[in-house]
């Protein structure tokens, strides 16, 4: 009786994560602030709010992710959801069997969150329009985006500055093999931020930026090929991961070489961007795209965008089952000990 | 005190469920029923009952299998107990052990349960007769059985047609390697239903079906090697996936011979049984042993089963620790909500 | 307000369990005293007590490990701890990433504990150095220690023998390469018990034992090289697993000739030591290091060492967040139901 009530309640609260791309500045500043809000949570001697009692989140990584994946499962125990794990290994999932029967195998088994990354850009958002109750979390799928690691590293942000608003923000490294780059790019041009892209003409290439035109009506975006240009002036630096095997297909002629040109270095920050705060997604090539140096000194953020890791994603699998309204949280009640 | 009380009442309520064979029509309609109970279960806003709370389950599998897994998973979560997963390259249990000492050990751990899934025929068998204290569950030995796919297929049945028993059944395929048509053709014969394997000749073998001589002394087993013929009057189309590597041990002489002969399709089932419904216990080979017309279309049962994979299997760890008797259920208030 | 009393208090409770060398004997036997009091929680019905609910346990096994990996998740779930496994195959962990980074990445996310793995001797130290609130229990470290096994070890010796002082302690087979062997030998050195390292000479090399001198003041430590004399007057023998790979090593010429000279048989055992119990830290190797007969006879401790195994790492993991006094459990109600 009741049941039926909350069923035909709670369904229509579904609410998925597919990118950043076409979130409003308020949806993604909502999201900011309920991650804030959890935050406090992780803080606690008893880290454990009943919020998602009774709710199965499933996260189905089919392609290997040892930190994002630890992440959505500590954030979603602590809410007390059921956590269960599906990996690249566990064989029907991943191969003979079409992406669309394991969406509705997965489906079948009613989740409430179906949690993804899948080497394949694009795949979170099929299952999306083929299921019909879980909502769909997209951890990284291929080339498309990484929208929980922008998400957190605006939490990150709104931490360290006190605002996410305002800012210049240099992407540096291989954008155009990034999600990370994508997913933030977005975010910043919604939230009204200006981003540079700064890289070789190989990893940023004019295709790439051309993609950001349509949501970037007051030419906010600018590319840079020299580092020490495109860094001047910047707030926030978000340095990538440069994937070794990019060598092997020839995008850049030696790491050494990209290293000297590109590596975010304290020397080169000091040159540029005495004030900027350095992040970098991880796991990181220390001495490749990014020194120690930087790393672990007072203006990278490192470290504490791994922590606001599940704070955020705690914020995402909230919000996924009970829908984005700004009170909701206050409203639930949600931070209260379980 | 109370706990040596409880220990010495629950232990005799131990209760394996190693196969199909052998078990009683009332004993198979009991876990049938109690499925339909906890199916409730999981329509509700909070999916949790505290009816296995403080139990341990171990799912063993040596054998990959995700769906199965996760579907004993998520069954035991929301019956509270604590899930430990242990898969075939979790090495020491798997190799340099004898399933002696496996079983050793993992009983002295203590777990009210072990869901064991095994490449050979008859380990969860050994299991059962080693361990002393943990019920054992069969979750696919080998090509011997896989009660938990036949108890879910008949939860099914009765979901669709509203009842299990004067049927006709057609288990159309490779029967022969399929540990499925075993234990759905003991759960059919047992319920007094007509059983017809259907397949090639090398796929549907004299001796394989001499095995349900015993337990067929009305003569309800029939073989056909013709579909048409096979399927005329069946109720039932329960179609077995067709594993690939059957071609290179030559028992197919090509896959495309073999879908045309034997491949279920609408055209064929409208010829032959109009009324049937069609039921894959996945993962489906699209277009080789079923088409996607079927499979998607109005007769197919295909996700029906999925759902109903986590009640049954809810119900079987239910029974395995609580004892197999037909009142437990209602005795014990187990679906009232924690 | 209570947060930051909360945690101002339980910080500084942090407790590693690196090894056993450098442990003293009370700190030793309060480990043992706890672990048998929770041993009593795994006989009951509802074996779960609240005790660490709200706190988050990182299983970090790099080096693959069924037996403790399930001892320990299972000690964790039984205290209502949130456990998270994370092994070798999940790849940014354990590669492209230097141990430092990786530390970095699981104190950002905020554990309580991390039971870590490793192939590498001192891994569990460098991360005890380096992070500033997780404790750290290790779980195994190349040929350094595996401390919760010498633990489990002693709280089967007093369960068997009512003590674990007064002991002559035979530890027989591949010394060298063991672990086991040396944290059950700086342990049974603290508590003054006597020692015999008992194998052929290269594997029981001088260097070897000359480590443990430091600690020895009493001449507590003997080599042999004879299985016979060593075996004289032992009140437990602790049989080693050998490793296959020695063979390839050339460490011993052929196992057929080990095993003669070496194996723990019950020939041996009524000739040497008829009243010695045997223990083996599992998986064994039947019919090389020790005979079937031994170990599934009636002086085998093998079973009652796993069952402790649960036991021994609920009160490790809870000493480890809640510190190393005496009085803890009790003080804390720890065993009360939840």
């Amino acid at each position: 009786m009741s049941l039926e009530l909350n069923n035909s309640t709670s369904l229509p609260n579904r609410w998925h994560l597919l990118g950043i791309e076409g979130k409003s500045s308020d949806e993604i500043l909502t999201l900011v602030d309920s991650a804030a809000g959890f935050r406090e949570v992780l803080e606690r001697d008893i880290k454990k709010v009943p919020a998602l009692r009774g709710k199965t989140i499933v996260n189905l990584f089919l392609e290997s992710s040892t930190r994002t994946r630890t992440s959505f499962e500590i954030a979603g125990k602590i809410l007390s959801a059921d956590t269960i794990n599906i990996g690249s290994s566990d064989s029907s999932v991943s191969k003979g069997e079409t992406v669309l029967d394991t969406a509705a195998v997965l489906e079948s088994m009613n989740p409430d969150v179906i949690v993804v990354r899948h080497s394949a850009s694009g795949v979170p958002g099929m299952l999306a329009k083929l299921l019909k109750r879980a909502a769909i979390v997209n951890a990284g799928d291929g080339l498309h985006e990484h929208p929980s690691q922008a998400l957190l590293d605006l939490v990150t942000i709104k931490e360290s500055l006190g605002k996410v608003t305002g800012l210049t923000v240099g992407i540096v490294g291989d954008v155009r093999h990034s999600r990370v780059a994508r997913s933030n790019a977005f975010a910043h041009l919604a939230l009204g931020n200006k981003v540079r892209f700064i890289g070789p003409s190989t990893l940023v290439p004019r295709e790439f930026v051309a993609a950001f035109k349509s949501v970037d009506q007051k030419n906010s975006v600018e590319v840079f090929h020299d580092l020490e240009k495109g860094l001047a002036g910047c707030d926030i630096v978000i340095c990538l991961r440069m994937q070794l095997e990019r060598m092997e297909e020839h995008f850049v002629p030696h790491l050494e070489e990209y290293s000297r040109e590109y590596g975010i270095t304290e020397r080169v920050l000091k040159l540029s961007a005495p004030n900027a705060k350095v992040m970098h997604p991880g796991p990181a090539n220390r001495g490749i795209e990014i020194s120690s140096e930087v790393l672990d000194g007072p203006r990278s953020l490192f470290h504490l965008q791994v922590k606001n890791g599940v704070a955020t994603r705690m914020a995402i699998l909230f919000h996924a089952i009970n829908g984005l309204s700004a009170d909701i949280i206050s409203r639930k009640g949600v931070v209260a000990n379980s």
